[in-house]
């Protein structure tokens, strides 16, 4: 390792905000339970609901309408399922629609049987071919229940951007649900749940520079919400029990409002940071395949092929020169898989791909040194490991 | 209010520890997600594996046995399910078998139908009724699946102490799963998934002096297991998946390892204060009930009743005089209801009951304070409350 390590790997985590850190510890240093009635419960209590109308804004929604979890993981289980409310009406929902480039979190399926889990197709640019979403759709029995769609909004691997207006559209059209995995978008696109059309977005605190282990399910209103997931004393309004994470969430709602703030300032810095890279990249090693480069991407996000060179070890020989990548998403256990995303797009998925991604503190240096590092590992690979 | 506020309320959550709050701010400051197989990465899960060694060791069980989860409410959500395994062959649990005075996390019946969820009453001392619960068991249906019993350790109302090792013999007896919610017990007596025969036992990180969002579900073995309740990226071995939540976790373990060590001393130390108190509430109001006071209770607790004191009304005159104490459980939002644990030990609900706990770092002087804020409280409802 040459000098200190530069941290490469924001989608599977981002450093935790200043700001966020602060609102944590000074949460933590107020004992209270949420729901105690005394005073130090009500004050606690005053954190969760100012952490909430944050979240709300983060997502263009009413504070009423954020049910806080303990990650993206919780509330795409609590809403993935059969079991709805209108009010007191239940509501079926016979089968989840889910596009192939979905995270585990969505793709497992959360409540729904096995066989009540249907793939939508993508392209090959990697983006949800509609004409396929419209014709699976049409071909949906509603007597047995409404269709469910989960389409993300930017896709975790490759920072895609999913074209959601239009998915909404065929969704309305067929009487379905919208569930939108935001969790990769939230903080580097403009987020709306109105303007997307959405019936539910997923956020997560620590992808934004908030701490783990607090998550939202945002909803469009309030009247039709899934069965809860997590019973119990009754919080979150029923919807999700359990004493609240006060202290993660006031962090949360702290990050959620940092990058709620000058949101196109920042995404222009960081694109630009992104866009030298690649640059620099092309120019050393110019068979280099930049996933999804010629579309609408999150600008803090490169996921790229080195012909000849593996993915995993690319991954080892990145970390052993002191640079934080993934391959692929960091989603279980220290297991490398092979990516259902480049599956999904049409690629062969054996030889993978390395995952960049920045943000807001990456400094300029920091991507000169990426860049060296990438020339080097590149080269390397151009004199031993063609054969590979 | 005069002087600084007493908090006697540790039983809805606890004041966090030193030790535990140092944990959680060195794994704050570390970048890094569990799951990502870079140095960062690794570093992370280094600390999350160190706290399952130490939170399985309060418990008495095997590390591979602890499973983490976002708090108790979710770990009894996880194993209160029909769909369990064991190894790879589904085992099917038929019903549930509560006692009476269960938490709402798990008298809720997680993913138990309603219609699948029986009450196991207790006698009017507070304590489960073993005569109730083998006759219950004996009428089970083995046909349709294994019976599984709830039952506490420590009543999180009254503290009483349950008989686990004799409601073990009887479930065993039955070829049933027994399921201990250990979360005021934890760190307050000493604890042994193996001396207390248990199948299972359900922890809490905040309820201990660690940081809330997280707690445990704790297995006596590795082969028997629910079914996930939250899937995604298959973190916890599969069990649980979601980014784990390192810097909780890491005060969790923290915390663990302080209530576990020098355990008896700490038990006395607590319950001479906690007698101490209910020394001179007696005194000073000899017609205040002690609800348990002649039996087994965790030493931290007192949960009394003043004839003529509605709880409601008895909760806001200490809070007014800075005593944070609690009305029954701090469940859910602000509501305060009647007691189903007095309506469970066959006392009339209406009055009420309320309970101060208190733990280790509870002084003498807020001993001493509290106990002139009863009388204060208790000669006010002489003067004018009677007819109340």
């Amino acid at each position: 390792m040459s000098g200190s390590r530069i941290y490469m790997d924001w989608n599977a985590t981002a450093p935790l905000l200043t700001e966020a850190r602060e609102a944590l510890l000074s949460a933590l240093d107020q004992v209270g339970n949420p729901s105690s009635v005394h005073g130090e419960g009500r004050a606690i209590r005053t954190l969760v609901e100012s952490a909430r109308r944050d979240v709300a804004a983060l997502c263009g929604a009413q504070p009423a309408s954020v049910t806080f979890t303990s990650g993206a993981t919780e509330a795409a289980n609590m809403v993935l399922t059969p079991d709805f409310r209108m009010g007191r009406t239940p509501l079926r929902i016979a089968k989840l629609y889910a596009s192939a480039i979905e995270h585990p979190a969505v793709r497992e399926g959360g409540r729904f049987a096995r066989e009540d889990v249907c793939e939508v197709p993508v392209t090959s640019a990697g983006v949800v071919d509609g004409a396929a979403l419209d014709a699976l759709l049409a071909s949906h029995d509603r007597e047995a229940g409404l269709p469910m769609v989960a389409v993300m909004l930017a896709n975790n691997e490759t920072g895609i951007v999913q074209p959601i207006a239009e998915v909404a559209a065929i969704v309305r059209a067929h009487g379905g649900l919208l569930v939108v995995d935001a969790v990769q978008a939230a903080g580097r696109l403009p987020l709306s749940i109105e303007a997307l059309g959405a019936d539910f977005l997923i956020v997560s605190s620590h992808k934004i520079g908030g701490p783990k282990g607090a998550g939202a399910l945002v909803a469009r209103g309030e009247v039709m919400m899934p069965s809860a997931l997590i019973r119990g004393g009754g919080q979150e309004k029923g919807h999700r029990s359990g004493t609240e994470n006060a202290p993660a969430l006031a962090g949360f709602g702290a990050a959620a409002r940092v990058v709620a703030g000058n949101i196109d300032g920042r995404i222009t810095a960081v694109a630009a940071l992104r866009d030298r890279l690649e640059a620099e990249m092309q120019s050393s090693a110019p068979d280099v395949v930049i996933h999804g480069r010629d579309i609408a991407r999150i600008g803090n996000t490169t996921f790229f092929t080195l012909p000849g060179l593996k993915a995993e070890t690319g991954q080892i020989a990145f970390d052993l020169e002191g640079v934080a990548l993934s391959a692929g998403s960091a989603c279980s256990s220290g297991k490398v898989g092979q990516s259902h995303v480049l599956t999904a797009m049409g690629y062969d998925p054996r030889q993978g791909a390395l995952r960049i991604s920045i943000g807001e503190t990456t400094t300029e240096a920091e991507i000169e040194r990426c860049a060296a590092v990438f020339a080097k590992v590149a080269a390397r690979r151009r004199s031993t490991g063609k054969a590979a």
